[in-house]
């Protein structure tokens, strides 16, 4: 079965009318003036099953971010900037599209005076349905005990049943009982509740196959600081083995039974639990039996830590995406004129699958041309296009393998050009704007937001800069977006030795072209140099795979950046000579050459 | 009369134990085990009158940031790691010393448990009683009707009666009731109660004398949507013209009405109050009477936002002070050498004075050697040290004058060496900090967060790094440190044009040296770059003095760089040499000439 499918994943609005009409049918007997239907499901997270798709049921959308309000005789469909082209595309015109914030407020503070309005409290954080409520005067909120759109949509999938099974310990590093005293180490409550799966599925040492691309076990965690911990899954996903691992450990519960169970495990306990994680319902449900203890998980920084098998794992699994790589990249030095998108993609799956992987680790962006500056572009049969000689290609991939998660990004000219000069020099930029954070020496204590700037500032000296994070963490052999740590204006974490992180500058040029250039790179500790009095830390990029040197305008480059440059290309060539065939050796040899 | 003095302010540790035993006796009548002695006074100022120099009083601590907690049989003083040395040498020893939060912690858990703490309400915020109260288990918070220290300080300073003076509306570009329609326009709320005493002397176009260098009103204001303003002011400081001035427009209420008045005005209204700046006494007048709304003051923005009189008032000032600052630096190349910290705090005075300042902003920072690594050095008679030829100094200071307020930090070796080769190269990687943000093209809506790492870069590249922000806002002939923007961790709010901030980056080397380096700039729209696309801002440095080129190590500088700096000492040059006598034009050309 291919990793990755091409379907347009379009609704007719005719269809979105019905169901629109059809949930109003409801309000009266929910005794609602309208509903809110959030793109979270009630594990908060970012991937989900098919059956938590309730908001590209009700709107359309299919993007990551965004929320619809419907009223009786109104609708609105809030997102943010990234999203304002897809939502015009997908959102039918019964809905009012707010893609900035003051939008929305106006919308709201119109539409939702004094109105009652409808919230599926397993869906939304208490912070977020108190945001909700203050939106407009007079306006109240009704917990509902059924999920308003679930009852309208008959055809809704059933929940996901992916088996799960075992990460090996010598992958993990450590084992589940060893994680579980980490974490209760790391607790000031008598209890930690995980509404995370992510997190769930690190403590657990477990994989599944429950959503596209991440191979994350939707479940839930109930962790006292004595006792049995108990995961709240569904039982028919658990093998019997698996079930033999937890005896003595952990006790598995349904997740339907999920707030009755949580009810009696939380009587009389302080317990923590995330507050931006953690569902309304849930918390309801502490407050009512316990009480809920300040403080975020501390499962998100222990699992952002790597251990030594982890990070010996990530290095693997990055090899193995390099041969992949520079031999689809030597592919495309050949073919891409006149291939299309989609071709990439398969050919980029292609090399994946022979080099190990499992899965991809997201949907591959393969946008040539214009495509290539929508940042989220997902290419598919409606939108697929011939790449022609002279034009930039974005291409941004990763792969899962049994040990580890990729995450790189290459812009490439089609034929082998070194581009357009309005490209080539916007790509020197970029690149000076990767080569920055990942050269760059840092104090330990640093936050992911002080080296954000430094990808930044070569664009901004030109009057360019581009509207996404610089990076993101990643998972071993888990989920490509990981908290807590990120490169980005909120990255309020200490970037600690052993967290792993994108590091993935870009520059977009609506109509014309898109710019990225990312590798994967992991923060080590620095040996202080001569007279350095402060403990330092590193980037070590983990991506092997060559950065394109034609485009460069090397008149605008510093001797240090180009030194970078050189000494990275030299690393992977000597990491990937070995495991080529001829063709695509003398290809990496040249791709390679020092800069002139 | 000198703008600043020299003496050691040493509080005998005698003295301090007697009037803790004083205040030990005051728990039975006030029915605690306890209280709580926080820096801060009613207006929640950095800027102290004498009256309120309470944690002074009971500990001997001068500095600006502390707290004590006395307990029956303990007591405890907490600062941050700016302060360890100096409340070390101040505090005596039967105060448990806490300089870093962890200390602070274990201490409170251990002696606050189960005890009854006495307040002042008049000088916490909410947030701070809570924060206070979840130190320990048990813990019972008691808000006490009258201060404990004042009731065992019989000496107490009265209350200052600097009389209020108006800011010519030529100085401040918009008059009182422009000022109160600009923040009306701004309110969400029924009313706004200002607690911020340089708000109010910004939004009435007052000066005074209430506090040392700093030419603001201890003063509060309610600002209802409609009506008059009420403005909470010792009625005694206001000469008859003021209060002719604000007739239809503001009321005086004597400070001391306050709580009453605020109930009568916020009857039945929504009252917006900054929650970090309001004390709980006002907060729970607020809320019996009327509804806090949420949202901060916005009369911080608007006064972050010069306008084009205050600019043109703040660059006349910096071109005055830069005469000043030309004559005292070509005075300490002739004269440092021999001379003490203190002579040239005199000497600089004198230059400041004649250049027409009316104070200086604060007092000056004169460390030489070793003491330039203490970040808040200030020079008594008791430290004075007399300068070696060849040893670093640095000079950090600023004058107040009619139409602006400045603050300059230069670092030269006295004797006119280059410095010994580590002092050299720290400069050189200290000015490129400097550089790279003054040179440093942003885009709109960026954070000052944003601009803060680029200080660093060059020194993190070496394992060093400066523990303080790389700048803070300076008000307009008002406070030198003014919020709420910053070059720094803590800069969340954007950079907008108008808005005046310091570039300060520094090293610090305990036992050795310090340096720091600073200018003052103005946030400027600029040009997009052909090709650009996003609106950028820069910054304007107004600062006019020489950086000595010097210790320069130049071959660690890009010709960028060095580009900047002569193009800045050009600048420097043509303002200032009309104004100078010809021996200090002399000496301003050759410390201006382009680097080699």
């Amino acid at each position: 079965m291919p990793f990755q499918t091409f379907d347009a994943a379009a609704t007719p609005p005719e269809d979105i009318e019905k169901r629109l009409a059809t949930l109003r049918d409801s309000f009266d007997s929910l005794g609602v003036d309208g509903v809110v239907v959030p793109h979270e499901d009630a594990y908060q997270s970012e991937y989900l099953p098919a059956s938590e798709e309730r908001l590209q049921f009700i709107s359309g959308f299919t993007g990551s971010a965004g929320r619809a309000y419907v009223l009786r005789d109104a609708a609105m469909f809030v997102t943010d900037g990234r999203y304002t082209l897809q939502a015009s595309a997908q959102v039918p015109p019964s809905f009012h599209i707010a893609s900035d914030p003051a939008a929305a407020k106006a919308w709201a503070r119109e539409h939702l005076a004094g109105i009652t309005l409808g919230v599926d409290p397993h869906l939304h954080s208490r912070n977020d349905l108190e945001r909700i409520a203050k939106q407009a005067e007079g306006l109240t909120l009704v917990k509902l005990d059924h999920n308003p759109v679930d009852a309208v949509w008959p055809a809704r999938p059933a929940p996901p049943r992916g088996q799960v099974r075992a990460h090996p310990a010598h992958l993990a590093g450590r084992t589940m009982t060893q994680k579980i005293a980490d974490v209760r180490a790391a607790m000031d409550a008598d209890a930690l509740f995980i509404a995370d799966s992510d997190s769930v599925s690190w403590l657990l040492n477990w994989r599944g196959a429950d959503v596209a691309h991440t191979p994350l076990v939707l479940a839930r965690a109930f962790v006292p600081k004595e006792g049995e911990v108990t995961v709240f899954v569904d039982p028919e996903k658990v093998p019997d083995e698996i079930v033999a691992d937890l005896a003595g450990h952990a006790t598995i519960a349904g997740a339907d039974d999920l707030l009755a169970r949580l009810a009696t495990l939380s009587a009389g306990k302080t317990v923590a639990a995330d507050p931006a994680r953690t569902s309304d319902a849930v918390l309801s449900t502490i407050e009512s039996a316990g009480t809920p203890a300040p403080g975020n998980d501390p499962v998100q920084r222990l699992k952002a830590i790597k251990n030594p098998a982890e990070i010996a794992g990530m290095r693997a699994a990055h090899l193995r995406d390099g041969v992949a790589m520079v031999r689809f990249l030597a592919w495309c030095e050949a073919h891409a004129v006149g291939a299309t998108e989609i071709d990439l993609v398969r050919q980029l799956e292609d090399f994946r699958r022979e080099a190990g992987a499992t899965d991809i680790s997201f949907d591959t962006i393969s946008g040539s041309g214009p495509h290539g500056a929508i940042v989220h572009y997902r290419v598919d049969e409606t939108t697929d296009r011939v790449i022609a000689a002279g034009e930039p290609v974005l291409i941004d991939c990763g792969g899962q393998f049994e040990d580890g998660t990729t995450d790189i990004t290459r812009t490439f000219v089609a034929g082998g050009d070194p581009g357009p000069d309005d490209f080539r020099i916007q790509y020197t930029r970029v690149l000076k704007g990767h080569i920055a954070v990942a050269r760059q020496r840092f104090p330990e204590g640093a936050l992911g937001s002080e080296l954000d700037p430094l990808a930044r500032m070569a664009l901004w000296r030109a009057g360019h800069d581009f509207k996404h994070g610089t990076g993101h963490g990643i998972g071993a052999a888990l989920a490509v977006h990981e908290g807590p740590a990120s490169i980005s204006r909120r990255g309020t974490t200490a970037l600690e030795p052993g967290m792993i992180l994108s590091n993935e500058p870009g520059d977009y040029h609506t109509g014309a072209f898109g710019i990225r250039i990312e590798n994967v790179c992991l923060v080590r500790e620095a040996r202080v140099p001569p007279g350095g009095v402060f403990p330092m830390h590193w980037f070590e990029t983990l991506t092997l795979a060559p950065i394109d040197t034609r485009p460069i305008v090397t008149t605008h480059m510093t001797a240090g950046e180009i030194g970078w440059l050189d000494a990275y290309h030299a690393r992977v060539r000597g990491a990937l000579v070995d495991a080529l065939a001829p063709a695509e050796r003398d290809w990496l040899e040249v791709r390679t050459r020092p800069v002139a």
